[in-house]
């Protein structure tokens, strides 16, 4: 069996479709008439005071960097999909914890916004203003401070970038728990912020677990230290730390933390496999964790348009299963501490699927280059989706039975609404199958158009949780979903959540706009 | 190599040790002049109005079982270890979400303290009342409800036994995520409340992690349902079951939970391992990490102390490695897909250490019931010790260098106060070797004796505290280590717990006296 699957990953590369190639021609054309548009924003809240001259010179006192005016804060305003900009006037970029701190209490006590930010790689508009807001910017805090090697926990300031920390964990026999496309950019503190998932998540499970102390600044500069006696287990009180986790810096200021890393599995496979259908994608999971059980590390999904934008953009990459008629591609990664034990579950797992049918086709990759490159069609999704066009990108989970279901019934609303996928839009669907996690991603050649985008919101955010599913399985809220929140969280949850915004920021002043619909803060 | 390590299991049992029969009759003797008296509590509050007639009447109208009375309140008003006795007066046990809503609605508009009540196994009187606070025992919501198969997510009421769930996760091939001595009376939802740990933890990790929704109702009555969609990622907003989790029914009362299981592995192998010493348990763990790595599934330990606690009470154990000079059993169990695949990295694990010298001799248990045997000697020890006499049960973490340690301290420290280990006390250390959580029991003999508590307390939690431990690893604070948070949580933190309290809870009617100071309540 494993001689039918082998094949070797460098087959020809399969020509970019003919209407991608159209595609990328109109998108041009577009892109001369304009950027997309900001979206729409939260007003102002007049709660929040203006900056003045005085403040500025009051953090040169306080911040070891401060940056001023409209050119150097420019990075800090856009997000990287170039979707959200801000217009804060002053960055801040402290070394310290008590830099943080001091910074925190000027600005609660003048009623100053503030938004934390870390790598700046969401994509839910989270970690840009929505205003004026001063950024606080966590980058320069990015030492790793210690480690245990016989526990695997690393202590670290929030703003160690993840590719960093991994490199660090693997020197040491370890691995970071977590791993995602923006590894290179984004920082620990945001990965925590926004209780990122990623690609490892089906074998280590949530930062929920793996994390074991946060250290965060309060809305009024009260430093509260859950960080210093990094233990597994620790049942001293109320889990502050969580309450962080996922508060996308609402709540507080992340500045230090502590992750419990697994150990560096020493053998790694990966195999990329041919479904023609979801049913097989789903087919293909469920024996994969029967058969790879314990080392199963990864298993992610991408559908064809999602595939072709990959191949259109990384021209030096190409599908070792092209030419076939399967609508979807696996991917399954393998990594234990017997390689040969390993290669033998994944020749069962192989056996078993090509028995039952769920899986057409398949490569295993022969080598960790090879295997790199197999990750890259996979991880090159998003920012492939992004460069071609306009891109709306919903993060939802489901039931597995309706995953791709939503990726089929939006193409046919928009066809229905005079959008239909191929010329001017592509409609994408990947993700992490082993988590229930969808990306459907849909791409506007032509750029911002609103009644594309009337066609699809509110609907795809109805449609989920009318299936039972999440509007944001990891990316979080941002200030893109706050309006959403609600299909997901009954009421009680919702006010609940207001109370402890208020008992812990009782001036709204970290990263108003964002996770909580502001009307909710408003005073009863 | 595999030769010199599978002994049979049913070896001689070793007789018990003339010293531990002498102790036994000193018990005897000394339970003649009594039980051991109540430990100090803390005094009620006039905060809480007295239960009337009127209340029972009321109580009647809303929950479909009320016990009423000394002998029907007795069972639920002393915990299993005969250690803390409260005296409720009525005993609430509703058997559903709303019966519960109704019942804290109307408690918190009466002040009527309640203290919410599982399987009653805790360990630090967190689950019983101190005065008279109305029980409320979610004993009859036992229902599991829902099952995923894809996901392996079951939804469940918070009164489901977890021996049970494991039952019915093993007949759909999953297994619950969790494992302690006391699966077959604790219920799902005081593990989730006390954030139980227990011996899968180094395998599967924290409940943190497992858990992927909680319904709880607030002490006014409020119910929050964040468990209707239970999936593995769901970013929409705070983490509320977080903050639930581990709070020991302070923060409100957990009424229904979704548990995500892993598959249950088909096989299953335990080891029992004899280390001279605490290095060779240290240097047996480091091994078994790197060459069980991800079959790993769990790594316990006990010293001779605890051992000959079991081997005294359980009659029909053994120890197939008795009549070694060596101090420390490690027993080690492994649990994958593939039992060739696991035996074989058991036996490169043993065989490495044989060599390295850790691990002086071993066997492997031949069958599933002498497995269970083996187990029976690990898990038997906290019974054991708790029927042998007034005990000190301190659960621990610390960093691995220091774990032993405290034993060894303890020892010393008491026999320095006229307490030598042996005669009339036994002073033993066992526990997760993998999570570095020790527990430290002291046993006396005669019964509760004042000097021996005050050379013990607080020294134990601020020795703790020094070495870089937590003064609770899994057990939680219950009633018991409240004056001790200040050791392992700085002042902002407890000031912060106390702020979130306060909002989830104004009338402060939940589980009063328990993990937080009553002082850091009292109004400022």
């Amino acid at each position: 069996m494993l001689s039918r699957a082998r094949r070797v990953a460098d087959a020809p590369r399969a020509a970019a479709s003919l209407r991608h190639a159209a595609a990328a021609s109109l998108r041009r054309a577009s892109r001369l008439f304009g950027a997309a548009p900001r979206l729409a924003v939260a007003e102002r809240s007049a709660r929040y005071a203006e900056l003045s001259s005085d403040d500025v010179a009051a953090f040169r006192t306080m911040a070891s960097s401060v940056l001023e005016g409209a050119e150097a804060c420019r990075p800090y305003n856009v997000d990287w999909m170039s979707k959200w900009e801000g217009r804060a006037r002053v960055v801040l970029r402290p070394a310290s914890t008590a830099e943080v701190s001091a910074i925190l209490k000027y600005c609660d006590a003048r009623r100053l916004a503030v938004v934390p930010q870390g790598g700046k790689t969401g994509l839910v508009g989270g970690s840009v203003p929505v205003h004026d807001e001063v950024v606080l910017s966590l980058a320069r805090m990015d030492r790793i401070e210690a480690f245990d090697a016989d526990t695997g926990v690393a202590t670290m300031e929030a703003g160690v970038v993840l590719g960093d920390l991994d490199a660090f964990l693997r020197e040491r026999g370890f691995v970071a728990p977590l791993d995602l496309g923006a590894s290179g950019t984004c920082t620990v503190g945001g990965n925590l912020a926004t209780n990122a998932g990623g690609v490892r998540f089906v074998r280590y499970g949530s930062l929920r677990g793996s994390c074991v102390g946060v250290e965060f600044v309060k809305a009024d500069g009260t430093v509260v230290d859950c960080a210093s006696v990094p233990l597994r287990k620790d049942n001293t009180g109320y889990a502050l730390p969580q309450l962080l986790i996922g508060s996308e810096g609402t709540l507080g200021v992340i500045t230090r933390l502590a992750l419990a890393a697994p150990p560096r599995p020493s053998a790694v496979s990966v195999a990329w496999l041919a479904c023609d259908d979801f049913d097989g994608v789903r087919g293909a999971l469920a024996l994969a964790r029967r058969h790879l059980a314990e080392v199963l590390s990864a298993i992610e999904f991408v559908d064809g348009n999602a595939l072709r934008a990959v191949l259109d953009r990384e021209r030096d990459l190409d599908d070792p299963l092209a030419g076939g008629a399967a609508r979807f591609r696996v991917l399954v990664e393998c990594a234990g501490s017997d390689g040969a034990h390993d290669g033998a579950k994944l020749e069962r797992f192989l056996e078993a699927a090509f028995d039952d049918g769920c899986v057409s086709d398949g490569v295993l990759a022969p080598s960790a280059t090879k295997a790199e490159r197999l990750w890259r069609l996979r991880e090159g999704v998003s920012d492939s989706m992004t460069a071609a066009g306009f891109v709306y990108k919903y993060d939802v989970s489901l039931p597995h039975a309706h995953l791709y279901r939503l990726v089929d019934e939006c193409r046919d609303r928009l066809a229905a609404a005079g959008f239909p996928d191929g010329e001017e839009i592509n409609v994408a669907g990947y993700g992490h199958v082993g988590d229930a996690n969808l990306h459907l991603n849909v791409c506007d050649f032509f750029g911002y158009r609103e009644p594309l985008r009337a066609a699809l919101e509110p609907w795809v955010f109805e449609r989920v949780a009318a299936l039972g599913g999440s509007v944001s399985a990891e990316h979080g809220v941002g200030q893109c979903k706050t309006d959403y929140l609600h299909l997901n969280k009954p009421p009680p949850a919702l006010a609940l959540m207001a109370e402890l915004k208020r008992a812990m920021d009782p001036n709204l002043i970290l990263n108003p706009y964002k996770v909580l619909p502001p009307a909710l803060l408003d005073e009863p």
